[in-house]
C-alpha cells in the first residue's frame, strides 16, 4: 500500500462510506477516522458493516500525519480547520461544500460567506468527468455535490455536443433518499413521518444550484423531493433546446462524452425493466446512469441521470478524484458492481 | 337509501373502491359487484377491507337494474359495452379514459381511436372543481384521470387567475405508487423490482397530456415516476408565467379558485414536518392537497398537488361526481379524512 | 352530542389518533388536546389529517372540565397526575401502563414501582373482548397495551375453551412497526437506519409480558422484533398444548369466543392473498384479525393475530372501552373499515 | 483463472447472482450462462448490475464443457438433468433442494418424491461450517437451503456444545424478503399486496425442516413470514434448554463454534443501534450474523441467526463450497463487506 490516509467525521454516514472504501483499496492504508461524539469506540460500533475492522475512533483534534485526509464534515468545519488537515496531510479532499465554489461572493449569496476565501482559487473541484485534467497533483481537492453531480453528468454531454449553450430553459426535478440527510435524524427523518414521502424538501433555491452554474454557464431551475429509499439521486432534467435534436444526435453527445468513462453507463430506453437510469440499479456502487428520451411534441429532451448519492455522490467520487490526484488506477478501490435485486436502496 | 349501484370490474382494486365507498354511503345501497375472473367469490377474497360485507362477484354479462353503475374496466372495455351500461341504468360513470376526451381525433392521436364517437360529446368530464356545473343530471360521466387530476387541479388557478393563458412553459414532473398499474403484476411491478425504485415510466407521451391540454388550453411537458408507495400521485408543476407574480397573487388565485371547495386543502410552506403536498397527508382520503413556492432567481412557480390516485384520483372523485350528478350532498360517502402517522401510503 | 372529553398529550401520535377519533364520534365533543411543546399551535400542525379541526393544543395545566378525559401520556405520566385528571373529568381513561397491573409488586417487578398503588384495585383494565362486563360505570379505565392486547386476542379462546390451561409452553414473536416508538425520534428510528429492518428490539423481558401473565395466567415466552411498517402488530403464537387439538375444536373455540364480536374477525386459511391476519389487512381499522394453523407433525398450534396498534392497540381500544363505560353503542365512532391495496401499513 | 463455470437458470434471481460472483471471481472464468426465456440477450438485460459484462445467455440444451456447473434452477430440474449437468461438468453446484436430502423416504415426504435417489448418497450438503470435511473433491454438491441455512448456523453451537441434544424443544420463527419468491411474480408477490407484509406464508410445514432435521437431529416447529424487503432471512430460535445455561456458556459455546469461521460473526447485545443479528447489516454479503440473549424468567435462550438469502442462503454458499470444494482459498470472490446505510435490503 502506496498511501496512508485519515477520515475526519468517520462516525456519519459518507465518513462511514469513505472508510469502507479506504480499507478495501489497494493503494491505501487508513490511519484515522476521527469522530467527536465516538472517540475510542471502534468503527463497527457506528457502521456494522466494519466490524471486522481493527480500527477505533480517534479524536479530530489529534491529526496524524497522512498523505491524504478525507474530510467529510459538515459545511463549515472545513474552512475552520483547514490548516490543521493541510498540516496533516499533503493532499485534502474535502466533501463539504466549502471550496466548491470559486468565489467568496458566491458563498455570501448561497452559504454564510466563507472565513478562508484566499483558497477557493486553489482548490479544485472534483467531478473526473469534468474537471479530470486539473486533479493530477491537487492538494486541495474539493468533492462535488451529489444533486450537482448527478445534474451535471446528465447535462454535461449536451453541452459539449454544442446542443445546449447556455440560455435555455432547463428544469431539474431531483429525488433522493433519506441518508442525504446524514446520521442523526429528527422528527422530519424518523421512520413514521419518513416512511413513503413524496416530501418537497427543497422546492427551490436549493445550494447546489451554484455548482451546477459555475460548471455549466447555466442557471437551472431545481427542486428537490425526499423520496423513500435511503441511498440514491435521481436527476430529471427537462431540456428545452433552441433547435431540433434528434436521437442520433443525442446518442452521439452521450457517447461522444461518456464512452471511455469507467464511472458512467448510458441507458435510454433498452427493453427489460431497467429501461432508464435507476437509483436502484447503482445502490452501492460508484457508477452514474445516464439516459435521455426525445418529446418532440413539446419540443423538449428529457435527461435522466441516477447515482448512489453516498458512492458518485460523496465517499466513491472522493475517492476516485484522489486516484486521479495522486497517479493511481482511476477505478481502485471502486469496483463493486451493485446486486440484483436491491430492495429499497 | 335513494339509490341502487353497481359497479363492473369490482375485483380491481379501484372497483374494490369503489364498492367500499359505495357500501359506506348513506345514498347508495349496491346491488352488483362484477367480476370475471372471481365470479361467486366474495368481495372480500379479493378486498381483505371489505370481508364484512354480505355480497358475491357476480358476472358482468348478467347486469341488474339500477340507479347508477359504476364502470371500473380497463381502457377500451366500456365502449364496448356502453349500451349495456346503459341499458342497466340512467347514469353511468365511467372511470376508464374512454370518454373522457372531446373528440375521436383525439382517441385516433393518443389512444387506439374510438368505437363510440358519437357519445364524445355527451360524456361530461368530471373533475368536480373544474367541471361542477356540467354534472348535475348528466347520464354520461367519465371521470377524470388520476394524474390529470393531480396536475390540473394545481394549475387551474393559475389560469382562472390569469396567471397563465396557456402560451407558457409548464413542466410537470409526476411521482406515482404502483396501484397505479393495478391488480395483477408482471415482472416490473414484482415487489422485489419494484421496491425503492425511482423509475422514468412514461419519460413522454403520457396519455393523461390529452386530457390537461383540452381543459387547460395547455400543452405541458410531461413525465411520470414510479416511486416506492401503493397510493398516491404527487404532481410538481414547473410554471413560468410571463410577468412577475407575488406571493399574495398566488394566495389570491388559489383562494379565490378553492376556498369553497370541499376536498382541496392549500398547503403552503408553514412550519412543522407537512410543509407542502404530500401523498402521505392524503392516503385513503378524496382530498386535494395543493401548494406552491416562488422561485424569483429563475422567474419560476413551483406547483405541488398530492392526491391518493385510489380516490380523488378515480374511486372517490367517481363518486363525489355521482354526488354532484344526482343532487346528493357532495361529501356524502367521502369524510374520512386520513391518519398520522401513515406508513408508504 | 352527549358528552364532552379531552385529550392529554394529543401532540404524539396516539394522541393525534384519540383526537382524530373523538371529533369524528357522534357522542362526543373534543373540548382540548393538550401538548406542552406544541402548546398554542393547531393540531393540524402536528397531525396533517387533522389539518381541517378548528383545535389549537392548550395547556396540559390548565385542564377545563369535562365528561372524558383520555391520557395518552408516557409511563409515569398518568400516576402522578391522576387526581388531577379525575379532578377535571368523571372518566379517566389511561393508555399508559400505569394502571393496567393489579399490584404494586407487579410495579416493582416489571416497571420502576409505583406511586398510588392504592388506586390499581380500582382501575379497570380494557381489553373489552375480555372486560366488557367490568366496564360500565367505571371511571377509571387502563386501556390495554399494544401488543399484550394482540397475544391476549390470539390465546383468549383457547383458554376459554380449555385448550390452555395456563401451565403449557408459549412462545410469542412479536412484530411491529415503528410507530410503537411514538413521535420524535432518535437515531435507531431514523429512517436511514430503521428502513427495511428486522431487529430484534426487545428479544426478551418486554413489559407486555405482565399484562398477559396477568389476564391469562400463563407465562408466555415472549420477544419483539421492529420491522418495516409504520403501524401493526402482529403477534405469533406457538403454542404447544398437552393433548391433541382438532381443526374443529380451533374453529369451535375461537367462534365461540369471538362471533359476536364487533371488532374480531376470524381469518385462518381462506384462499387468495390474504390468508391469515396481517396488518396491513387491518391498518387504520379497530379490528383484530385472528387466525390460527394446526402443526401436527410439532404438536403445536399456531395462532396469528394482527391489530393496528395506533387503534385496536391504543387509540381505537381506548374509545371502545370509553363507548362501553359509557354505555354509547360499542362501534360508535371506530367505523373505519380500512383500505385495500394498502402500501407498508 | 485457474477453473472454467457455468450457470445454469441464470436468468433468476440466484442465477444473477452466481453470474456476478464467478465473474469477479479470480479464479473462475464464467463460460455459459443459460436462460430458456431469455436466450441471446444480454445477461445485463436480466440484471442491471452486470450490464458491463460481455456475456449472452445461451440454451442449457446447449452445455460447454467446463470444470464447474452451478445448478439455479427450480426443484425438480436438476433431478431430471442431472445426468447431463454431470456430463458437462466435473463438479456440479446444486442450488435447489434436489440432492440435499440423504434418503428417498424425506423426499416422498416432504417433496413429490425422487427420480433419481441412487445419487443421494454420493451428494454433499454444502453448509461449509457444518460440512466443510465433506466437501474438498467432492464431485455433486447441494447447497444448503436458506432458511435452514439461518436456522442451523443459529443452533448448531448449541449441539456443539451439548447445551442441546435434540430431544428439547425449539421454535425457529423466520422472517424473510420477497427474493426468496425468485423473479417473475405473481399477485401475491405484486409491490402493491407484497410492499408493508408481516405475512404468514408457511406458518407450518416448511420443506427446510427437513434440513435442519437431518443435520441437526431435532424436531424444529418451524413457521415462517414474509416481511418487506427483498434480501435476507431472519431466523429467531426460541429453545429451551433442559438445564440451566450461563451467558457465559453461550459465549463459549458460538466463540467455539464460530471463532475461525471467516463467514460468521457473534452479535450479541452490544451497544449502539445494531445490537443484535439484521439482515440489513448483512445484505449483499456472504456473511452471517448470529447472537442470542438469556431469558431467565422462561428458562429461555433466544437465538437470533441473520443472512442474505441470495448470498449465504444461496449462490454465496454455493460459491463458498466450490471454493472448499476445489481447494481454492476459502473466502475468494466473496470479500464484499456490505453497506451503512442500507435502505431495505
Amino acid at each position: 500500500m502506496s498511501y496512508t490516509a485519515s477520515v475526519v467525521g468517520a462516525s456519519g454516514f459518507t465518513g462511514g462510506e469513505l472508510v469502507r472504501l479506504l480499507a478495501g483499496h489497494p493503494e491505501f492504508e487508513v490511519r484515522q477516522a476521527t469522530s467527536r461524539s465516538k472517540e475510542n469506540r471502534t468503527v463497527g460500533h457506528a457502521h456494522p458493516n466494519l466490524r471486522d475492522l481493527d480500527l477505533r475512533f480517534s479524536s479530530p483534534a489529534d491529526l496524524e500525519s497522512v498523505d491524504v485526509l478525507f474530510a467529510a464534515t459538515p459545511h463549515g468545519v472545513s474552512m475552520e480547520r483547514i490548516d490543521a488537515f493541510r498540516e496533516a496531510a499533503g493532499t485534502v479532499v474535502d466533501l463539504s461544500a466549502d471550496f466548491r465554489l470559486d468565489t467568496e461572493a458566491q458563498y455570501d449569496k448561497w452559504y454564510d460567506g466563507h472565513t478562508r476565501p484566499e483558497l477557493l482559487d486553489e482548490a479544485v473541484y472534483a467531478l473526473p468527468e469534468l474537471t479530470r485534467e486539473q486533479l493530477p497533483g491537487a492538494d486541495l481537492v474539493a468533492s462535488g455535490g451529489c444533486n450537482a453531480t448527478a445534474t451535471i453528468l446528465g447535462l454535461l454531454p449536451l453541452f459539449e455536443a454544442d446542443v445546449l449553450s447556455g440560455d435555455e430553459q432547463v428544469v431539474v426535478d431531483v429525488k433522493v433518499g433519506s441518508s442525504e440527510g446524514g446520521a442523526g435524524g429528527g422528527e422530519a427523518s424518523s421512520h413514521p413521518e419518513r416512511s413513503g414521502v413524496v416530501r418537497p424538501y427543497a422546492p427551490t433555491g436549493h445550494r447546489h444550484e451554484a455548482e451546477i452554474e459555475q460548471f455549466l454557464g447555466i442557471d437551472v431551475s431545481f427542486t428537490v423531493h425526499a423520496v423513500d429509499m435511503t441511498r440514491g439521486a435521481s436527476a430529471t432534467c427537462h431540456v428545452f433546446p433552441d433547435g431540433p435534436v434528434s436521437k442520433g444526435d443525442l446518442w452521439g453527445a452521450y457517447r461522444g462524452s461518456y464512452e471511455d468513462e469507467p464511472f458512467v453507463e448510458l441507458v435510454a430506453g433498452g427493453g427489460g425493466v431497467y429501461r432508464y437510469p435507476e437509483p436502484k440499479a447503482v445502490a452501492g456502487t460508484n457508477r452514474a446512469e445516464v439516459g435521455f428520451e426525445l418529446d418532440p411534441e413539446n419540443e423538449r429532451l428529457v435527461v435522466f441521470s441516477a447515482i448512489d448519492n453516498m458512492m458518485k455522490g460523496s465517499a466513491g467520487q472522493a475517492v476516485h478524484a484522489a486516484n486521479v490526484a495522486l497517479g493511481i488506477e482511476e477505478t481502485a478501490g471502486l469496483a463493486f458492481g451493485g446486486l440484483h435485486p436491491v430492495g429499497a436502496p
